[in-house]
């Protein structure tokens, strides 16, 4: 048998640090590694809301995969995985091409979840992707651009945001510190703007912490942000969205934000998922196959208490890391290592620097959260490339 | 009789420098001055494929009217004019308001013309004003932004421009330096883009210096551009444009520079009107009328060859001059002076650092035409507001 082949699929958090660390570990003839990825750059799906709202350049979100691999050491292939098979050993790309492998990384993310509300999926925009985010942005910045020619139709400058989970959150404060300029870009009166967060749940951030979600509250109110909490969208249009009380909110722009869902690729692979997400072992290996590895929002690991881990950056990097030094231990034959989080926190930002988080069993409000969250992305950067990409990026942060 | 009120309808070249140089002129209680205009502010239209093109920011072409006109001297009104009637000498708003007044003078610019070509009026885009430019810039960043969401369809990064005269070639120009920029912003490659400009007449600057038609044609075809000559538009629907010989070209951009046609509110109000505008007298009064005054596109002035000045901005900001002379004049019970133009040349830009022109009977190319462009319009800002003016607009000259 000659040189194993490993191939990745997905270059986000989970599949990116699985290729940055197997290159790092692996000598040259260990393993021939494959990445697959649709676009040839990764981008930093925690930052997105920025350059959704405008308020960053995508390439602060935007990391050429060339900055980060040693393309002389990894086999790059940009593509769309249309399918992958666990029992045949391939990979089958949208443009034909059929890989083969003898270890594999899922690594495909998840797809946002509309569940089944009425027209989400046809009319509502989505925070998933680079593509997806930088529509959000022109989108918005057209709909303003036309505002006097439509005769000063307040659809035009009304924004919905449905979901007041973190990305929902992290979106409509940003937005809301972007609305100054876009109003004085056009010269669109400041009255004529909404911007309106719809959350089916009581409280915004449902679940987390009861008095960092208060804080959340007080903040988006103070800045302009109309909050609809108990509030289920019923229908989405081309006109706005429905609520479940009846009442419409017309809106030429609305960011659905409400959830994630697996993703189809996986689910209709034959691996054994739980709502479209592989529930790994120990070693995060899909059930029943001992050469194939699943990492990211792909996968699910559950807590000791029996409840899943929230499918975070954190935990698909620690993953990534765990996968690659696996994956070393089974082409060198040693043995495996069994995966544990140790996950640091949690810190959301509410506008530029404004945040709250919870570290370790630390509440933080404010700037406090807002900067040590610039840490965190900034430690980010250096596991990902080092002090080059933490120097190409810095400028970003302030 | 008290104080004389003299009504100014419109602040574009013509409009504004009436005001500007009435308020000079006459002292306070002399006359009793109004503005009417849609905005509150004056744009600078020969600017106005700049920031179409997004090469240059809306505040470049954007002046406020209070940084220009001293509103204390005069009764600034923002207003849409729907009509005015010079024998019952009134002026009726959109919201219904009606002014009355002594003097009028009527600066209310031109129309895009189509020619009845089926569909451009719902489906082409045109260059103005501020609002409608800015929708063509971020339509044209939208349509890049979903590229890659639409599957890779070219119709989203190709853009016609339909008419090569001075607005059609410096657009199309302008906007084949930002392509680059465009493809990287939003990650399409460049070759999936197509630039295309699209003359009915012979050449591209119909009817101008043939050596310098010459020299426009070479750089737009090394900009990349697509020049179609000879060749009519034949029908403009949401997909694209049907040419004269029935080709089709998918685009879901078309902007409209094929020509400008009167004012209608000037065609209804009664006035004698050719084509759309008022063969003003030596003076630039509408026959018939001693008090009203009519300036800029929305007049017609002839040579002595029996031809027509061409509709310009040095043209109308000549003519705003001598109509406040003559106004003043008329105050006082001066003798009026008739109006005599005294043309410098044309320029047009090719791209930032390109252009062509002709001053005097010298044919200017490249870098240089450029240049004497920026300082002929500094010198127009000059004109307007002095110093402080020019010191704000400075920077976006570079």
């Amino acid at each position: 048998m000659g040189t194993p082949k490993i191939v990745i699929l997905g270059a986000g958090y989970g599949g990116l640090m699985t290729a940055t660390s197997l290159v790092r570990t692996l000598e040259y003839n260990e393993a021939d590694v494959w990445l697959v990825n649709k676009h040839d750059y990764h981008y930093v799906t925690t930052h997105l809301h920025e350059p959704a709202a405008g308020t960053a350049k995508d390439d602060k979100v935007r990391i050429p995969l060339k900055d980060v691999l040693d393309f002389d050491r990894i086999h790059f292939r940009q593509g769309t995985v249309s399918a992958f098979d666990p029992q045949a050993q391939t990979v089958t790309l949208s443009d034909g091409e059929v890989l083969t492998y003898d270890y594999l990384v899922v690594a495909l993310g998840s797809e946002p979840e509309t569940f089944g509300i009425e027209g989400l999926r046809e009319h509502a925009f989505s925070i998933r992707s680079l593509n997806s985010v930088r529509i959000i942005r022109e989108h918005i910045e057209y709909m303003f651009s036309r505002y006097h020619a439509e005769g000063g139709n307040p659809a035009y400058t009304t924004i919905v945001v449905g979901g007041a989970g973190f990305t929902g959150v992290e979106f409509v404060t940003e937005l809301a510190e972007r609305l100054p300029a876009l109003c004085r870009m056009y010269d669109v009166p400041k009255d004529a703007v909404r911007l309106v967060s719809i959350e089916a749940a009581p409280t915004v951030l449902p679940g987390f912490d009861p008095a960092l979600v208060q804080y959340a509250e007080a903040k988006l109110k103070e800045k302009g942000i109309e909050v609809h909490t108990n509030t289920p969208i019923k229908a989405c249009t081309e006109d706005g969205v429905v609520l479940g009380d009846g009442q419409e909110i017309r809106s030429k722009t609305v960011v659905w934000t409400g959830g994630v869902r697996g993703n189809r690729v996986v689910e209709q692979s034959g691996l054994e998922t739980v709502r479209g997400r592989v529930k790994v072992d120990a070693y995060l290996r899909a059930p029943g196959y001992e050469n194939v590895f699943v990492v990211g929002d792909a996968s699910v690991v559950f807590k000791e208490d029996g409840r899943p881990y929230p499918p975070t950056a954190q935990l698909a990097v620690q993953q990534g890391k765990a996968c690659a030094y696996n994956l070393a231990a089974l082409v060198r034959g040693m043995p495996l290592r069994p995966f544990k989080p140790e996950l640091l926190g949690t810190l959301a930002s509410l506008g530029k620097w404004e945040g709250i988080g919870i570290v370790g069993k630390r509440r933080l409000y404010g700037i406090w959260a807002s900067l040590l969250k610039r840490g965190a992305d900034l430690r980010y950067l250096w596991q990902l490339g080092g002090f080059p990409v933490v120097l190409k990026k810095m400028r970003y942060f302030a």
